[in-house]
């Protein structure tokens, strides 16, 4: 085993699983080191050439003995700019570890708009037993989930088996349709169907072509009352445009994990819109306990790959900061 | 046509509604008034042979020409007590017309409650952008339903669909196993299998063997943790028992539509604890399109047999309260 041979950690685990992490970096005679985010400085990720995590890209300029970065994370558009990551590093993500965590998320803040559950939790807080009049039916409704990789898929899925009718929106649709899907549609045909939807479901990571995919011009087409969900990314929707939207009636509602700015400053007028649903960027991360699972089973199936001189699974492609097809 | 042949209709219809109504009564001789509950007295009720609605059961001990009550509402136990109704009255009910609804509003406080919706509200409402820890899986999750009729059913079917296991209770066991369901058990096990549950949802009517149905007693046999859900009528839970569970931590939350006592008066305790999500009787009535489309076309088709000398549906059993089998 030599200095030059070292991993970095920064996935927090337990002991028995941290146990399994140095097993077979031993094997490989390589040393791995644990750490948490809070402590990393840019200097103390200089000896490392494996990191599995997803350490701050501003620290990264430096670690120049890094050859390969597994994130614990599934976007990845901060690590593929020029200059973040030293040349020739490989990067995988989390893809695919998060559709059942986020998809739940997303079906719960439709449900919470659609039976006006923010509304009846506002007149709890003030003991108020009134009535908010009708409600709609997620059974029979349109959605349109715009981003159909892992997690648009496991929320199409689920959506489908509730009677909601579904169609899809990726990049390219030379994929299969999937069964769950009515119509697969291209990014470029976002203005012409928008209208036809009562759901209009985001789960996109950042990219040029997804900033402000949801904007003034195409809030405007879209149905009346009808409501929006965003995870993955808040650049996907210009906020000023939702507001207005949801100030104004046009909208019914947004559910929203992710914004922009984010974290929401405390004196943005977005928190106090009563049909904006808002929850702190926690759909994914660690907080459904198989989502934690399925992070730290892909970090190791990973890192056995990279080390055995196989090839790990989700590799970036830096010209698209998507997974490679 | 005579005076003595005379409906009431007490459900909200548009005009064009009211006259499909209009011209069935006279085709069989019969006018027909249109009132809403509250211009309704004791007095004024005494004309009517049949009537559409829900009046309250005190109205009706005067209503001696009466022989035909259709409620638009599933809950008929009110009715069936003694002296309520002439004798002889024929009663029929609306059950079948509110599993749509009340079932989405069921997995609505599901997803709420398992995903830490209602605490992520009143932290927008304090514009604070913090993180409330792990959440649940609604996949994979155990689910009891109690009262496995129409609501239930309904409910079953699509927890099913999101991947909950689900098993069903119901007063007899001679019916056919649903296919989404994995076990079906009598009243009489509830003690038993209790504590195997993550989700316990009620949706019963109010009889003598459904009376705090949960207490103090099986409370305590449940998972710690677990939570309750209850549509149907706010007597099937002892409040204290579920008050004092919810703020000691055994249970992890309760999402109620109904409470004993209804409305749950301004300085009940139960409004202020941060695990119950209560919401005030509003997941069936009309608050769906489609359950007033439902309850319309029931109340006519019902109608148009009885006079024609048919038999209408959901005929209630005086001894039972349930629709007879």
């Amino acid at each position: 085993m030599t200095n030059s041979k070292k991993i970095l950690s920064m996935i927090p685990t337990e002991n028995e699983i941290k146990q399994k992490f140095v097993s077979l970096s031993a094997k490989y005679g390589y040393s791995i080191d644990f750490s948490e985010n809070d402590k990393i400085s840019s200097e103390s990720l200089i000896p490392y050439e494996i990191i599995l995590g997803s350490p701050s890209p501003s620290l990264l300029s430096e670690a120049k003995n890094l050859k390969y970065l597994h994130l614990a994370q599934a976007g990845s558009n901060a690590y593929v700019a020029e200059g973040v990551l030293p040349k020739d590093t490989l990067l995988t993500n989390s893809t695919g570890a998060f559709g059942h965590a986020i998809s739940e998320h997303m079906l719960g803040m439709l449900f919470e708009l659609y039976k006006k559950l923010h509304l009846y939790r506002d007149n709890q807080n003030l003991c108020s037993w009134k009535d908010e009049g009708r409600v709609k039916s997620v059974k029979g409704s349109r959605c349109l989930v715009v981003g159909l990789g892992d997690i648009g898929s496991c929320f199409a899925r689920s959506a489908s088996a509730l009677g909601i009718k579904v169609c899809g929106m990726r990049r390219t649709t030379t994929a299969q349709k999937p069964e769950y899907v009515e119509n697969m549609y291209p990014f470029s045909s976002l203005n012409d169907i928008i209208g036809e939807f009562d759901i209009v479901a985001l789960s996109l990571p950042e990219t040029p072509e997804t900033i402000k995919i949801i904007n003034e011009k195409n809030i405007a087409l879209m149905k009346d009352g009808s409501i929006i969900l965003n995870v993955g990314r808040g650049s996907a929707i210009d906020t000023d445009a939702l507001y207005n939207a949801l100030m104004s009636g046009k909208l019914g509602g947004a559910g929203i994990d992710v914004t922009d700015p984010e974290p929401l400053p405390p004196d943005h007028p977005l928190w106090k819109c009563k049909n904006a649903v808002i929850t702190p960027h926690i759909s994914g991360y660690f907080h459904l306990k198989e989502t934690y699972d399925n992070i730290v089973n892909l970090a190791y199936d990973n890192l056995k790959a990279y080390l055995e001189g196989n090839t790990p699974a989700n590799i970036v492609d830096f010209k698209t900061g998507y997974r490679k097809a």
